[in-house]
């Protein structure tokens, strides 16, 4: 019970949306259709790069505020992004997102290519929208890009029943099974926004080498539900948290994204003993690591691995006494607690001051992007 | 869109087990039954008045840095948490459990009633544990006591499946027709930790003038339900937030609170559009003060009320930019987003400093005190 600080591997957003920070709040109560057909596509017809580039330095300032030094990110004028997180120093993987095959071509993808080869903490991968925004035809297309350059390939999975009715009504298959023909789980696969998984889907992704990754807050923020994530566990499959996008997410903090995760497992079923808070630990570190293939270089304290490190400040009244440090992680701490982020060994932000960024400058600048876009 | 503070009435805490504080993290993921007989009832045997002070301290210090200007608590050796809470000036209701009639007198009220008087932020209430654990002639001695007083009378309430089994089984009745027909709902009554609240419960509340109290972080960390509050709302019945103990609550942060309310509305109705985000701030100020009987005094921003206020920081990276101001305080602030506490026109933190106490020395005793506990 003596009280220090907690060293810790620094948390892995595997499913982040920075440039949506500028987002944050703007139409709440809402639900997500009305909300993404009358705000976020009219908002985002306004983005230029510009924009892209300031909501994204603001969402790398939250995610190093509270934690986080390493996101993998999807959304759109990406090269933007790349340029705000080079600036920060901070580890990631982004993504133009496909959103129809027919805008989409091979040069796209070596063009952010060559921004992301400048930066040895970037890489680029490949990601889509939802299943039913793609042909089988076009499935197999962009699969067997993804293991042609070798890259990680990730989709929206079971988000909505919608989704599921859709592809059903459609193809008279299962999300799963469709995914599967099109070739999908060939290569390096990842299933974002995961909520309405199944034993018979989930019994079919333990035979790929895929994960599913959870964004609790987005989800119970829509309403759209949680998944059953002790089953998925217990069936030996990989499990990795993400926040999603500010659009629907209040904020970016993994502490509360793994609060989130052990309260509705324990609600599903009924009982205090069903994900442990290391377990939970583990999901936002380690196992998103595992997810993103780079386990071998961050997700844990290790001899030979890179310093992906946090420092939590629990001389704090909400954070006394320390009976067990993964409890207070999970439980008791914010992102406001983090005093020290490094990122493959550099100090970025230090006693809660960002080292080499003004941050006020960084608010500043995406507080006139909102008004300019909204 | 304009970046300053905010300013909003201090939470209210309708329902707190302050002295449990050292309980935080204290044998993390067993189930409710195991942690009550096993772990909670075995350290409280050995709690002193000092143990229950230096305790109350470290609470409050808590509330105090997280926003809450006023609680409502319910545990033992409450003389103890009086004298804590005159040391901090946070306004509050106290109460030692009845938790076996036999062993209560009305001299024990009494004696906590003339350690109140001397302080007028602080009121003495009634408060039982769960209906099962008194009899109906019981019920009536304690609803007529509360009467004679014209004080609170609080009891835990359809919190487990459990609770309404035992009184079904023992008296062939509900759980709300066993607390009317002992007279609880005649005077000023409040209802705690309320989970499995149906339609038939619902409209027999409605008729009596009492407060529901959801206490969610507590109730989804064992895993208990969450109720529905949107259909007890739409009734017109009053709903107050509260944390419950540390014990199991990782944390006092009424922000946590209100925006677990959010989800868990958005998850049970599977859209989100149910609760908005003002609504839910309304229950964590006014509908507690109304719950307490003192909206004449606090609970809004108001010429000639009480100035019971907290000031919150919104220049940090996570609250930019402010599209709206409730979503923003629901849904991406946290405790140590608060700056100013101010309670009856005293400030007690300024700039995230406690002006009168030194918050090493609380959370050193607390460290201490829990070293000793347990």
């Amino acid at each position: 019970m003596e009280h220090g600080k907690i060293l810790m591997p620094g948390f892995i957003n595997a499913d982040s949306k920075v440039a949506m920070s500028i987002f944050r709040g703007y139409f709440e109560d809402v639900r997500q259709n009305d909300w993404v057909n009358n705000y976020e596509l009219p908002a985002e017809k306004n983005y230029t790069e510009d924009d892209t580039y300031f909501a994204s330095l603001l969402s790398f300032a939250e995610m190093i505020k509270s934690g986080t030094t390493c996101f993998c990110d999807s959304y759109f004028n990406e090269e933007a992004t790349v340029k705000a997180a080079s600036e920060f120093g901070i580890r990631g993987f982004v993504s133009n997102v496909i959103y129809r095959l027919n805008e989409f071509n091979e040069d796209k993808l070596l063009n952010l290519n060559n921004e992301v080869n400048k930066n040895e903490l970037l890489n680029n991968y490949i990601s889509l929208n939802y299943p039913e925004d793609y042909t089988l035809e076009e499935l197999k297309v962009v699969s067997a890009l993804a293991k042609k350059y070798n890259c990680l390939l990730k989709i929206n999975y079971l988000e909505t029943k919608n989704n599921i009715k859709v592809i059903s009504d459609k193809y008279g298959k299962t999300v799963t099974d469709y995914l599967k023909l099109g070739g999908f789980f060939d290569g390096k696969s990842l299933l974002s926004n995961v909520v309405w998984v199944d034993e018979y889907d989930a019994i079919e992704l333990r035979s790929h080498n895929t994960t599913v990754i959870s964004n609790p807050i987005s989800n119970y923020k829509f309403g759209t539900g949680a998944p059953d994530l002790k089953f998925v566990k217990d069936l030996g499959i990989n499990i990795a948290l993400g926040t999603g996008g500010l659009g629907n997410a209040g904020n970016l903090d993994m502490f509360e994204v793994m609060r989130s995760i052990g309260y509705s497992q324990r609600m599903l079923y009924k009982r205090a003993d069903v994900l442990s808070a290391k377990e939970i630990c583990e999901m936002a570190t380690i196992n998103s690591a595992k997810a993103l293939g780079i386990d071998k270089y961050v997700g844990t304290i290790e001899n030979g691995k890179k310093a992906d490190l946090i420092l939590i400040d629990i001389n704090k009244p909400h954070l006394v006494p320390l009976h067990n440090v993964y409890s207070t992680l999970v439980y008791s701490c914010s992102g406001s607690d983090v005093d020290t982020t490094i990122v493959n060994g550099k100090i970025i932000m230090e006693e809660r001051e960002l080292v080499d960024i003004n941050e006020k400058e960084v608010m500043k600048r995406a507080i006139n992007t909102a008004k300019r876009v909204f």
